[in-house]
Formats: structure tokens, C-alpha cells, sequence
């Protein structure tokens, strides 16, 4: 309900069409669709800058396709993260035009009604592969959301020369998504090496001090690099959506 | 060394107007001023869209007073953060006109050539006056940059209706900081109404359980609203220099 | 054991009926039935306004069996929490009229002598459908205590209009239960809305820095809106029994 | 902007007295006051059962006096918690018919306008003298909105009969807020008591393994009584409006 | 009130000397004293083995000497702890005879009515002379029961052989305590040496990953020596109340 | 290598008949047995008052078949705990004398050569049916210590009275173990019942808040009641231990 | 590259035969190959005193043999850590001449291309038995880097004199690493009696209050004995990297 | 006492020179030397590398000089650290050739009898000018050991290329200590680019999210680097030891 129809609401009342008790009604309910289990939320386009999302843990297989269906009324990009393999094979066989993205085992990325190619270099870089799931699901997101990031996976600070070897599309980058966990360290030098929005993701690789992300998180929000933000543990579709925040 | 310098250099090594033994040495050195007690960066704001800046906690006012005047050579905005009083008195005193913003007690950014005035709507939101001194250095910094940003304070979510009265404003910003404190809650309500980017700072306003930040912290990295990132407790410097390099 | 029976007991002294020592003894012990592996509390019920419960986890389904068969005897209200499959097929051989309500796999709450019902608008608020479990234990507890709760799912303030939408019936409710996971500002802004007493519980839903629910447990514990009050994580019967004290 | 409000607002529309546009603008602005460095909810009384309230720390005396000023003029009770010597001299100054209760050195409560008597009878019990200044600030706040609470101080578990004689109260109470340190344990003792609703307050007395009152608010959320609610560490203000809530 | 004062009441009610009432009455009230701000259990030392206590921080001196006034009327041993140089005073000058220890800066034991001299070696063990306020805590408590406690100072196992030089009474012990700080080894050590009971107090004694005591106490707990029991971090009040417990 | 040999060696060096290289070497070596992956401790019985005890996990059943084989050479009690199925199986084909315990699906202990019974009245007292695992691990080696402790399960706090209807064995024990989980209150009112020592074992039994028995455990070592002491989480064997150093 | 490759290489530059531009680009690559899903890094033999290592968990068998295969071709020793049985099988399959250690189900390490024998007496302790699998990864990989430790496992403090029996080893040796985990005392220990350097190993052994290994963590890292340095819970492999620094 | 000692001791007995009660006390007597308050360890620099060394907190100024004034006996290094003010003026008092090295207000570190100059290139590298004080206490001892340590401040990696400038020094250096505080990445850096030791010092400088150090302890045990160790957080003394350990 943006402001236009606001008006138009108003002088509908004011040329009698509608009487003031359902204009106040209809004030009062903006625009969502009640599946009884969800309510799905058809403004957040408007409203933000992401794409619809299911998060697929914790949901039957039929409420993911439900949803789904839904989600796809409007023709924006829509996303399915964390989907097990029952949810994928669920889903495909409802929506088989969906792009499957597998990081590991049953967990995966379901995208629809990707947007057009959009401009903004964006780089993803990680620190070992054991941090490319989160990536993954990054990049797979940027993806639906039209933009074409470009991966460099396994550059982390113990050999600081393979960082070095891509400073020039680091400092060219629109944005990047640095992807580490253990010590995070990577986020710092590439915050001193780029102009750029550096957007963090600690991920959950790693163990015992790690902490499961916790070490990492810790790391680049105290990053002695200024101006790096920082993301959830293993949240690689919410860096994509700050990126895309970035970008629009 | 941008890049153009190392072709340079390595062109008057071809012809033999730099020996090569020379060159090996410059190559290794790149710019910064050694103090003895600090390596000052002079590269940083060619590196990044970042001020140089100086961190007050830990170092002597005469120090605060030889870095100050080493950085401000390059006429870029030069930033003192968590000044005490006795160092804002002394680097006043050698550099009288620095702009003095006081937070709190004995704790001030001051600021020097600042960098003109650009474009870019940056709107910084606060759940409650407590959370004032962080969202204060975050504008101190800003304006150093050259941004004007608005604030708009005290939005906590138990009133949500003083937040969706700058809905217009957070619908039309280029990007927006929130900050918060107690349980955080203002950066996912912000993050559902607006597009833009939103930096989220928590603070350590509050008691007990808020755990001295940790948990707006936790809660904003947490938050159910897409594309929020996140920098450390009552770090303002560091969601002005995110925005800083989101607008670049 | 109240305090009528104390004054017959002593009446009984007096009157020679009962012997000093009989009564010493008497008085020093109150009711409940020793199973050997279990106290069961018959007393419960009077002295609090909450069901007789056996949580589930730990038990045998046999030992669940007889204490269901044991609190039954009194004819109020007896739930079984957090039962396994195993436990269930138990106890529904043995007490056939069990009401089952299952929330997750191999997680269900069952109930027997529901009370009659009565008044008291209870509505229970989730802020995402992987609420639900939580939600749903907290909704059989009701049901089986005589309230008719109403559920809104899915109302997170991401999309705060969703929530905006059920203002009419936040503000006409006796008690409010908010069921939030991820950073719990859901609770917040309920309170906010809502004169009612509002109980929140938080969820373990969410992954990373959610830190299985304790991210939001101190985020509802530090709410801006004054006067929340705040069950264990998915403590869904605790917050039926919360709501129980409240409307008794 | 109450439901009649709102129908009053769109028949002057209809009635061509309002603009569209003019209304338009109105409905995005809900009522409070914009002090600038503040912003005064005076709707909060509406819309929830709790006293306007100004929390002292990190905020000027003048900002004190300012914020005081403008919530007194619609008359419903106003409190000033935690707040120091200075800003106690300050409030009275221009408030000179506040009520002073000082817990702690330099921590003090003042109330306006406190609420005419109503009735509930509210038990506030506190495990020792330590735990006194958030039971004060508890009891200071539930007479301004008109409960004349009674105190029972020093019950701790570890000499249970000290509760027992207090066993007729419990039982008879609307309401028992228990307040506690060190263990939390009366708030398990207190709710296996009585039917009341029961609201736990963890507070920071104790030293070590207390962790400045996590370990009480851990066990408090932990309680194997049923339907305990739990606010957070040294939050008597917060119980105080719960209960508001509760008995409203 | 013990059993046979409850026989006897018992008796009074059956030949009519007291009224079913005034029994009743009798019966819930416990011998307490009600000062108003506190409950002063004079049952404490028949129930328990361990002194009447008064806890000093958060009272003010007019309360303490209250309290000590009460609890010294039956003469048994009395102890104020944590006791500030004001408290102190104060209850000189109204209890003279009081013993002093003090441990560190305004932080004092003080005690009355002394048991006398009663069997029992114990043997109180410190780390390193950081260690000496906790110990001396426990040996003034120790005192006041009637122990004549041994302290061995300094004996950290990093140089090992200065507790093997203690062997002899170690194992000739009735009861240890073991005071530690840092990593808290000692315990270990001693509880291998050692058939008698260890009480291990971890102390706030370090700094940094030392957690202010949490380490030493995590590592007592952890100990590899079987039958530690450890008490709260810088407990040696508590320590001392344990050692009583075993040894009456 | 007690006291009267080490004399016993000397004399044989000043006899003669041993030369000094040969007493040297064995001055530096204490007996126990070397099996390559473990240094069975024959001399812990002498040294401590507990039993020569095998912990299951993390060893293979033939290494605990070996370590129990040697450590029954010298007739004192053996425990084997927190068995899997698989180490009952083993060491009971090999020493079928065993007595097995079962506590929990694949955790059991198994004891041999146990102690012939000894005096002193050991209580273990469980407030939930959930703490059972932990007191039987308790009750097994206490029996095989020679002690016959007495259970009293399901006591806890929320329904006081079946606690207090022990408050005869109470007062009669020697010692007591309390066993709880959640919130561990129940040790809080031991604790002020009982003169004797109480030994407090935090469980892991309940979810959330309760957070693996890591809040039991701040819980009962914050306990308000005087000496309590601590053993580690679920640790039924540390407990035991502690009672039977009190007790010899 | 090193210093002589960089004056050759501008030597180069001069003489004509190396374009500056050419020169520019391979200035900026250091060596490493890329695979895509990693970047191998065959210089770190060079700048590091460590083994190539690869670190098996998140990766495919498939990928484990690719990287092995890029590793080995420069002959220094290769390392596999944390292999799963799947992993060993496949890496085998290629490179029959790897030398497998296993020391837990599915969790192996395997070395190619050992260094030859070199000085330097390493001894490896552990407290437990439970220790064995991180004490077992370190000596594969000392080992392989061609050093021949010895071990002394179960050396626990409760039973000391069997540390003390190793004394002349601990004095004489050249690196200690002490492997612990439970409260780690052992490397206070150890560290009092050798003047070599200590690598302490925490390990996850032990349940509850052992918290996964943190609090041996803690311990070592708070210990009283100077100068021991530690690395992270569980991680044998770089405890052997760090001797491997120590002793090049 | 070592190994020749002993060997004389027990000729002595055998020649009848020693009687063997005589040689058994003696055995169980090694050498300090107790001041009643402390057991000070003079054969710490016989079983260890380290100095002898005093911590300065919880001591008063007369401890410090008595303790003092016995190790010196010695002529061994003597360390006293975090000395105050009136500490550092007591022990000059008395022992006037102390060498002062102040770090921050009210925190010196004081030598006396320093050791001759001894081979080892040791680099220490600080992160920020916030870590110079857990640095200079490292080379403050380090100098008292004979070391002539170099140290390379500022050299954060958000500005890599600072270190990049020293990488000569790096290679070329026995052993390195890392000094950082924040997130700590500098040692990952460091251990990438040198084969030397490295001893990594986390500090408490910092805010927020730094924890009081915690994050950067954290960071450094997770490092990608292999084969960096970590001692406590900012105990520069720690890592000095560790030092001269490895390089004895």
C-alpha cells in the first residue's frame, strides 16, 4: 500500500465511494496472504530490496511448496535456503523450474524467477573450503537477485600472498563478501586492501575454539579494519541481501 | 604505490636510471611514517574511503598531538576518536581548528578537515537517548566525511508508532544506521520498512541482562529481517566508515 | 492438607480421638503418593492453578503410564509432555481418551480431563511458522486447562504491518503469549501495542548467533516495553501455566 | 489515535472539511512529543497498563526535568527510575511533589501523580536484605499506579520456615513478586506455594559464582514450578508493570 | 522448635491448656526474629553445624549492628563477613569484643562468642599469596567454630616439591582446604595426596583468561582427583561451613 | 612407598646392602603399573579413600578388560563407569563377578571387590525422576564403597512438603547427596534442614535455560544456604567419593 | 619468490630480456596453484617450518586426492588430518604409500614423503588415557616431519608421583607437549619441572563442567608456571607445528 | 637438589656420615625458603628457564621488598610486574639498582641482577600503540634475561603492507612475539610469512565485541597459521618466558 494508493483510498472516501468504516478497515490490513501456518508477506519486495524467502528448516515439505506457490503470484526472484532433500525433491515437483544449488549434505539452495543481470561487480572471497557452503549460498542467492558474483575461494591469511594476487579485483569491486571462519582474519586484510563495501560472514568451520562461528563473529566485529559489517554465523543469504541493499 | 608507480619504477629500472638493489628496497617499502611508537598510514585513504583516524584510549596526549600531525600532511579528514579531555586540550591546542563533539563524560571525537559536502541521504536512527553518545560519534564522523545525516532519536519499538512516523524518511534514505541498545529490536523493524542499507550498532545501553551490548548485539545479528549487517557495540566510528564506503 | 483439616486434626488432639504422637506424625506428612521412582504431588492442583504434568524426556513409557494413571485418580486436568513415540503409544494404550497435539517429530503433548471451558481471551503471537512447536505445546496446555486460545502465526516485525494487522484483537486479549525465535523483538513491539499482561517465550528457532534461542530469551529479558515477563526457551508449558495464574 | 479517532478523522474527510492530503499526513503521525533529543509517548498510557517512566542514566538532569515536565501534563502517573543524586535535586526543584524512595547510594525513585488506590492484594518477597533496592524500586513504582504492596523481606530457602510463616499471604495473594539473588531458589519455593500469579526478579546481590545475577535468572527460567515469569536482573520497575498488566 | 516442643504442644492442646487455635497459630510460626528489613533465624544453628552469619556488603552499618545484636542472644558463634571499615567500626563500638581479621582493604571478618577449642586437623592450603584474603576468610570462620586451623602459604604446583614438603600433614589431615586461583591445579595435586576430605575455593586471584575465578573454578570441578567438592569463587566463608559440617 | 620403607631403604644403604645408583632409581620410581596406554595407579587406595575407578569412554572394551584385570590385583574395590554396552559385555566375560547398574540407554557401572559394609547414614536425595542417572551412578559406588545409601527420589522444591516429609532422615544422615537438575534448588533447602555435610551434584536433566546443567551447577554453588559443596555435572562418582572421604 | 628471485627478476627488467609490464604481473603472483575449489600453496614449506597440510573435514574424498596429489609433487612431507574413513580409503587408493594413524572411529591422520630423522627429544605426556587421539595426531606429524617423540601417556596429577617418575626425561628433553583435558593441571606441572618449552594440547576429554575442552583451556592458558604457551582444544597437529618451529 | 645431590646424600648415609633419619627428612625438604606469607622457590631457575619473579597485585610494598630481597640472594634475574607506584618506590628503597620500565599509570615492571647479553634475534610485534604495554612488559623481561629484543610497533593488518615492511626481520628472526589485541589477526599474518616461533600475546585493548581480550585470545588459537601458540591475555611476562625457554 504505498502512498499513491494511500490517496487514492482518501479521496475515495471523500467522493463517498467508500464508506469511512471500510476505508478504516482497509487501513488497518496491508498486504500479506494468510496460509493459516504463515502469513506470507507479499510487500516485502516493495518494502526491501530481497527476495521472498522460505527458511526450510523446521517446515513440512508441503508448507515449503505452499509457500512457494504463493511467493511466485508476483513474478520477483524467490528463494528457498536450507531446503533438505525432501523439501528440494517436494518443491521441483510442484515448481520444476527451480535452480538447485547443493552445498552439503541436504542442505541446499531452491531459486525462482531469477531477476535480470544487474550491474555491480561483486566478489566473494573465502578463506579455505571448508568455508564454501556459506559462500555457496551467497552466491546462488546474488545469483537470483541478477547480479553474477565472482568466487575466490581458499585465500586465508597463512599465506597472505594468494590474497595479494587478486588485490586488483578487490580494490575494483562494487562489494565483497569475505567467508571465513576459524579466526576470521581474512575480513581485516581485505577491509585494508578495498575501498569497497566489505560485507563479513563468519562461518561455523573450524573446532574447539572456534566456537562454532562464535570466534570468527567475535573477529570481524572487532576488526581493526574500519567500516566492515558484519553478518549472522553461516549466513551467507543474508550478506547477499546487504549486498543487494548496497547495489540498488 | 598505486599502480602506475610501480610501472614507473620499474621502468627506470630498464633504464637504468634506478639499480635494480634500489628497486628491490622501495619495493619493500610502502608509504607510512614510522613514529617509533606508531606506523602511521599514510596509503589508508587511498586504500579505503576511510578517514585516518586515531583511537584516543591507551596513548599519551603528546602522542595524540605527533599523529594527529603527521596525518593531517595530507589535508584528507583526520578523526580523533574517544578523546579524554586532557587530549582533546592538547591536540586543540596544536591544531585549534578541530571540530570537538562530546558524548559523555571525558569521552569526545574531534575532527579536521573535513571533507566537503556530497551527496547521499544517510539517516541515523536511535531506540532510546541512551543510545546517543555511539549514534553522536557516528554523526561526528560522517560529517567529517562529508555526509549531512539526519538522526532521528528515542524510536524505541515499545512505541512503534514514533518509528513508523519517519517511515517517508526511511523509505527515501541511501542508507541508514540504527542504533540500540537493550534488546536491539529497532534494526529489524527499520530493516523491514526500508530498501536501503542499514548499518546496526549496538550499545551498551542497559543493564543486567542486556549484558553490557551483547545482547543487541546477538539480536541484531539475528534479526528476522534480511540484509542487515552489523558492526561491534557502540562502535559509531565504524557504521560511519560502512556507510562511508557504501556511498563511494 | 488446609488449613480446616489442620483445625480438625488439633480438635481431635483435644478431644482424645487422636493420640499426641499420631498427630505429630500426622502433621508431618502432606500428601503425595510414593511411586518409589516418583513423588507424585496430588497436592499441586490446590496449591497452584496448574495441571497435573509429567515431562517425558528421561522417563520410561512405562513409568509414564503410572504416574498418568496415578494423577488421574483426582479428575483434573493431566498432561504429558515432550513424549516421545514410544511414550505415547503408552500411555494412549493404557488411557485411550488422550487428546494428542504433535509438534515435531517424536514430540507430542497429551492430554486427559480437560477442564470446562472458560472465559479469557488468551491470544498466542509467533513471530515465524518454526514457532510453532513451542507455540503448540503452549496451546494444548490451555486447551486442556479450559482456555480457548487463538493462534496468529507468523507475524515477525520484518513485515511489521502483519502484526499491525491483528492490533483489534492484541488489545482486547486477557493475555497475550508471544512466541519468537531468531532475535525475539517480536515481544517488544507486542508490548507496546497491548495492555494486556504479556508473557513471551523464547524459541531455539534460528541457527549461528541465535545461539538456540538464548540470543532471544535475553532480548525479550531486556525489552524496551516495560513490564514483558519472560518463560525458558520453548517453554511452552510454562507460559500455559504463566496464563494460568494470570486469568485464575 | 484511538478507533473513534480514526472514524472521526475520515468522515470529516468525507466531508470535505479534511483534505486528503491533510489527512494523508495526519494518519502517518501518531501522538507524541518531539523534544529532539527525545520523544515523549504519550500514548503509552493507552495503550498499555504501565506509568509514563524516564530512565535516569546516561541522560542530563535538564533532559530529567524536560522529559518529566512534558509527561506530567496528562495527569497519569509518572516515575524516574534509577536516578542520581543530581537528577533527584534537579526533577524536585521544578517537581517539588515527587515521592523520593532511594534504595542505594545514588539511586533513587520519584513519582508523580501516582494513580488513586485500586484494589489487588501484591506480595513482594525478597530472599535477603541485599536484594532490597530492586524490591524498593518494585514497591516505589506499584504505589504510583495506585497498589499498596506489602514487603516480606530476608525469606530465604535456606531457612524455608521463614516462607512458611508467611504461607497464608502466598496463598491468598493476586499477585507475589519475588525478588532474589545468589541461587534464585525462593522463586521455585515461593510458586510451588502459592496459585498467584508469581513474577521473578533475579537480582545482581551475591559475588563469583552469582555472576552479578545471571545464575539467579538462569535458575529462575530454569524453575521446576510451573508458570513462573521471569523480567530481567534488578528490574523491580519492570515487575512493578507486569503486574499492572496483570491486575488491570 | 524441635520434637519434643512439639510433642509437648501437642500435649498442652489435648488436656485444653491451649486453645486448637492458638496451636494452629503456633505451629506455622518458626522461631525467627522479624527486625522489618530482615528475619534473623535463630534456628540456624540447630539446624545447621554453621554460625550465625551477617553478610556485610549492601547494609549499612546501623543494620548490622542490629542484626549482630540479635543473633548474639543466644550466645552462640556470630560472624560478620565482607565487612566494610564503617561496618566495622560500627559494630565495635557497640559489640567491643569482637575479633577483627582483615584481609584485604576495607574488607574484614569479624567475630563473636567463639566456640571452644574442638577436635579436628585442618589444614588450609593456598596457591599463592594472592590467595591469602579468601583463606583468611575461611581460617577466621574456622576459628570462631572452634578449629585451630593450619595455613600453608605459597605452594603452587608449579614448583611442586613445596607441597610435597607438606606431604606428611596433608595426609595426617581431618579436613583441607584448598585455595586457588588462576588455573586452580592445587586441588588436583592435594586430592591425590590426600585420603581426607578436600573443600576447594577458587579465588578471583589473576587476570585475563583467569575470568576473575571462573577458570579455577571450572578446573576444580574438573579435577581428575576423585572426591573434590568445591565451594563458590573467594567462598571461604562457605569453605569453613563445609569443613564444620564434615567434622561435627 | 610410605613412610616406614622409605626408612626401610635408607638403612639398606647405610647396611650396604644396597648401593646408592640403585636406590636412587628407586626413590624416583613410584609404584604403580605401566600398561603402555595407561599407568595403573595401585597406590590410590593408600593415597585416597576411593576406589580404584575405570572411566568407559574414549577406551576400547579390551583396554578396559586390561585396566580392570590389573587393578583387581589388590582386592580393594573396582569401578568401572559410564560403561557402553559393548565394555559391560567385555569385562563381564572376563570378570563375570561384576555388579552392573544401568542408569541410561548404554551407560552403565560396574563394580567389583566391594567394600564389606561400613558404618554412616548417606542419603541421596533426587528432585526429579530425570536426576535418577546420576544418583544411581552415586548409589553403585557407594555401595561398592561398603556404605547403603538410602534414595529418596523426586523431592523437588516446587512441592515442598515431600521434601519435608524426610526431614527426620534428613537430620539423621551422616552426609547427603543432593542430586539436581534445572534450576538445583533443592540443595538450597537441604542445605538450611540438615547439619550434616551436603554434597551437591548439578544434572544436565532439562532444556533451554537450563543449559546442560551448567545453570544447576552456578546455582547450587551460589547457594544461600552455608556450606554446601559442588561436584561436577552428573558427576555421581565424584560425589560418592567425596562422601566416602568424609565418612573414613 | 625469494630475495635472490627478486633481483634477478629486476636484473631481468634491466638488461631488456623482462618487459616491466610482464615484470608488474608476476610480481604480483606469488606461488600457488589454483584447483578452483582451492588455492594450494607450495611456498608455505618454504616461509613455515610446517608440513602441507590438508585438513579433511568439509571436504570431499575426491578433493582430498586432488590436493594431495598438487602437494606432493615438491616432496616435502604432506599431511591429511581428520580423515574419515571414507577420505584414508580414497587418498590411499592414489597414494598407496601413505602411512595411516588412526585414532578414533573415522578419524585418521595420514603423512606422505616423511622428512628424514633430525635431532631434538621430543616427549609427548598426556594426563589420560583419553587424551590419546590428540596426542596421537601430533606424533604422526612430528613424525613425519621427521622427528621421533616419545610418550608417556595417563602421567594425570591425582596420582603424581607418575609424572614424577619421568622427570629425568622432562629435564632432559628438548620440546614438551602436554596433552590434557578435564582441568589440565598436568602442564602447570610439567612446566614447573623442565626448563624446555611447553606446548600445552587441551583436550575435549571429560563431561560437564569440562565444557568440551574450555576449561582446560582456561587452565594452561591462566597457569602458574611460566612461560607455557598453548594452541587449541584437541589440535595435535599444531602443538607438532609449533615444535616443529621451535626446534628448526 | 638434583641429581648429584642426591647421589652425594645417600654416599653420606652409607659412609654413616648422614644418619638415614636425617636423609629422609632432608629428602622431603627442597629448597625455598618460607617467609611465613610466601615459599619462595629458589630452584625455579634451576628447573626452569624463567627468572625468579614477584607479581606485584594483592602484595603490599613490604611483601614485595622481603620477597625481593631473599630471591636476589641468588644473583639470578629477579622480576617484580605490575608493580604500583608505591611498590616500585619500596623496592627501590631498598634494592636502588632496580631498572624501572613504567607501561601505563600505576603499572611498572622492575628488574634487578639482568643476565649477559646471550645470542637470539627476538622481534616483538605489536598490532596497535593501545598494545604497548603488554609489550614493553614482554621486552622489559626479556631484557632482564640477557635478550635484546627488537620491537616493531603499529603494524595492524588492516594496513598489511606496515608489516609486509618488516617481513626481512620476520624471516630472519628466532623467535617472534605477537602482540595484539581487538581481532587478533596479526599472529595469522605473522605465521604465514615466518618459519620462527611465534608467541602470540593477546591484549585487552579494545571495546565491544574485543571482550577484554577474550576475542583475540580466541582468534589466535583458532589461527590458520600452523604451529602458533598462545599464552594468557595481555601477560607479556608469559611470553617472555616462553621465549627464553625456547631458546635456551
Amino acid at each position: 500500500m504505498d502512498d499513491a494508493a494511500l490517496h487514492s483510498l482518501l479521496r475515495d472516501v471523500r467522493e463517498g465511494t467508500l464508506a469511512p468504516d471500510d476505508a478504516a478497515a482497509r487501513l488497518r490490513r496491508l498486504p500479506f496472504a494468510d496460509l493459516g501456518f504463515a502469513r506470507v508477506d507479499h510487500h516485502r519486495a516493495l518494502r526491501q530490496a530481497v527476495p521472498e524467502a522460505v527458511y526450510g528448516p523446521g517446515k513440512t515439505a508441503a508448507h515449503c511448496v505452499e509457500i512457494v506457490t504463493e511467493l511466485r503470484t508476483f513474478g520477483s526472484p524467490v528463494v528457498l535456503t536450507r531446503a533438505s532433500d525432501e523439501q528440494v525433491a517436494a518443491v521441483l515437483a510442484a515448481h520444476g523450474d527451480g535452480q538447485v544449488t547443493s552445498h552439503a549434505p541436504a542442505w541446499s539452495t531452491v531459486t525462482w524467477d531469477g531477476a535480470p543481470a544487474r550491474p555491480g561487480r561483486v566478489l566473494v572471497v573465502t578463506a579455505g573450503t571448508a568455508d564454501l557452503p556459506a559462500a555457496t549460498e551467497c552466491t546462488a542467492v546474488l545469483d537470483a537477485l541478477g547480479f553474477r558474483p565472482r568466487v575466490t575461494a581458499d585465500c586465508g591469511v597463512a599465506g597472505v600472498h594468494r590474497l595479494l594476487a587478486t588485490v586488483d579485483e578487490l580494490e575494483g569491486a562494487d562489494a565483497v563478501v569475505v567467508v571465513a571462519g576459524m579466526e576470521g582474519a581474512l575480513a581485516s586484510v581485505v577491509g585494508g586492501v578495498t575501498a569497497a563495501p566489505v560485507v563479513a560472514v563468519p562461518t561455523s568451520a573450524g573446532y574447539g575454539a572456534a566456537l562454532e562461528g562464535v570466534t570468527a563473529l567475535l573477529a570481524m566485529l572487532s576488526s581493526c579494519a574500519a567500516g566492515i559489517c558484519v553478518v549472522g554465523i553461516d549466513n551467507g543469504f543474508g550478506a547477499a541481501c546487504a549486498v543487494a541493499r548496497m547495489l540498488s
